[in-house]
């Protein structure tokens, strides 16, 4: 078979399993429909397994660290330097998502992908390992010439990919730190959707009025400056970040490895946007865990056409949302395997039908 | 000292905590408030505790089960025998409350408030259990007379009191099953409310649009047959069910042990309307899981100031919105108590403050 004729193959299996799950969870002893989004979401990690009994294992929770040159330009409301000490954070247990990763059992691992820091080798949590993959300690500042260059670039997704290929498990979470990286994930959103970057820019970790403007004056700017940057991997050059560009490599790898990838926020949301730009098969791996309280990322969720499981007024990144969406998936798998149909349980179905 | 000034005593006390609470939310390692709605979750249950630490143990999930005499009048899209069949299936594991009580470690305690069937002795699964507190079997159809008398509402509320005061741990997951009670609930809403029956019927198990429209004319009626059931007791007792004065009953004790109480969707929230006009504090131990697709809950919601965890398109009731937000509540609860601050984990605070 050619290509077309496989994919148009792959297309009928696809669409078969999918009726066929959909006949199991509506014979499960439950009103049609009745367990909303969860259903949607079995019948996707069932397609994207390839299996009417999907399962989930080894959750890996993987945090991606950055800093970024135009954080100089004054866009965050914290100094670099909180990018390595949260990385720390992380490692010692400390951190939002650390906590996250130990309630729901998921194996967590940081990776330095260019931190302007040098991690002193230590001995760490049980539960957490830091991986170096440090491109470059930070991206050069965007406002002044590209974030980094197209071997950069290459670097960072090829370490993105191999990270992922050599984890164990069926599912990634994924998640970000670094200064500066609502910046570059605004700058991605605003080319690569054709959007005013006034309705991209957000506070990040919290700027006030004062520097939400300079921010938006800023990235103007840098928009400016990269005219030429309007496919996905020039804007990602231009843009940055390492993690971002990680990120991007990560999803790649794994939707071609067919791993549910669980998508955190703005941040990872802006690496989304990218590998589905490169490769847009990527959405059908993907799961997007909150819609955040950062003003853009509404307007990212519905460029992506993706609806998002939770809303709680998250603003914090690392992979918390992501961790937080994680009982509700498991869920939905469990659901699917574990309740009774209708006959084996002995329940009445409708009066109506 | 006189009951208004312990409770002026009280209040100052909880304010002081509530403060002290969010100081310790405000030094952990993130930026402000980005918690979102989890930061508010924490600091309700350290002032419901009394506590800067608080922690939750043992949670119980409860299903109080009954039949409705109005479900004669064709207002559910399934057959009454469904509720003593289902109450067999979350016995045996089988129903989407069994799953999700597995899943999170919920003791689960299903209570036969007034099935219309006799449940024959027999041994149950390790992780539930049946309790007889049956007061009739089904309550009497409210279209011709009031669902019960006034005896056995009272007699329902003490028993869903002392379900409560007999089981351990501090928060309890409230749930029910009982083939037409979406038609009471609806009836108690437009009634407590004051809003109109229309703006309060939904389709319940999946009623059809002249289903729909049926079960708004019987309901029509049913109101207009008890004109003088107008505060919160004697609207209880005309419209019924058993379960569901059964849980007002247990929110009313729960919140007087400061029990946290997990509130499932459209019926158990019809339980806390009543609860909580009853007696107003009900409220502050109230955690409203999710936003349902029944077409009133919305509504309730808003009656009730409710912002819920989850809106994920739910109709199933069980319980099974509750067990889903579980996670949710325990991580609050966890950041709170795990989480690094600033000064202990050596991250620097913002550049501006």
């Amino acid at each position: 078979m050619n290509d077309t004729a496989n994919d148009t193959a792959n297309d009928t299996t696809s669409a078969l399993l999918a009726q066929r799950l959909q006949a199991l969870l509506d014979d499960k002893t439950k009103p049609r429909g009745s367990l909303g989004r969860l259903e949607a979401l079995a019948l996707q990690i069932g397609v994207l397994q390839g299996t009417d009994r999907p399962v989930l294992r080894e959750p890996q929770m993987l945090v991606f660290a950055a800093d970024h040159g135009l954080a100089a330009q004054g866009v965050s409301a914290y100094p670099s330097d909180v990018t390595w000490q949260m990385v720390e954070n992380f490692l010692a247990g400390g951190a939002a998502v650390s906590v996250l990763a130990r309630q729901h059992g998921l194996a967590l691992t940081v990776v330095d992908a260019g931190v302007r820091h040098t991690f002193a080798p230590r001995a760490f949590a049980p539960r957490a390992q830091l991986l170096d993959r440090k491109v470059a300690p930070g991206t050069a500042d965007a406002s002044l010439g590209p974030a980094m260059t197209a071997a950069q670039c290459a670097l960072a997704i090829a370490h993105g990919r191999a990270v992922v290929s050599g984890l164990p498990g069926n599912a990634v979470l994924l998640g970000e730190m670094g200064i500066g990286n609502t910046s570059s994930a605004a700058l991605l959103l605003a080319r690569l959707a054709g959007r005013d970057i006034a309705d991209c820019v957000g506070r990040g970790t919290g700027l006030d009025d004062a520097g939400l403007a300079r921010k938006l004056t800023v990235l103007r700017a840098v928009l400016l400056r990269h005219p030429e940057a309007v496919d996905a991997t020039s804007a990602l050059t231009a843009f940055g970040g390492f993690e971002i560009a990680m990120l991007v490599g990560a999803a790649l790898q794994a939707a071609e490895e067919r791993r549910l990838i669980v998508v955190d926020g703005f941040i990872v949301g802006a690496a989304i946007v990218v590998a589905a730009a490169i490769e847009p098969a990527v959405l059908a791996a993907c799961v997007f865990a909150h819609r955040s309280d950062e003003a853009g990322h509404g307007l990212m969720l519905a460029h992506l056409r993706a609806e998002p499981l939770l809303r709680l007024g998250l603003r914090l990144g690392e992979g918390s949302g992501a961790a937080l969406a994680w009982p509700l998936i498991v869920s939905s798998v469990k659901l699917l395997d574990e309740m009774a149909s209708f006959s084996s349980a002995g329940v009445s179905t409708r009066s109506d039908g």
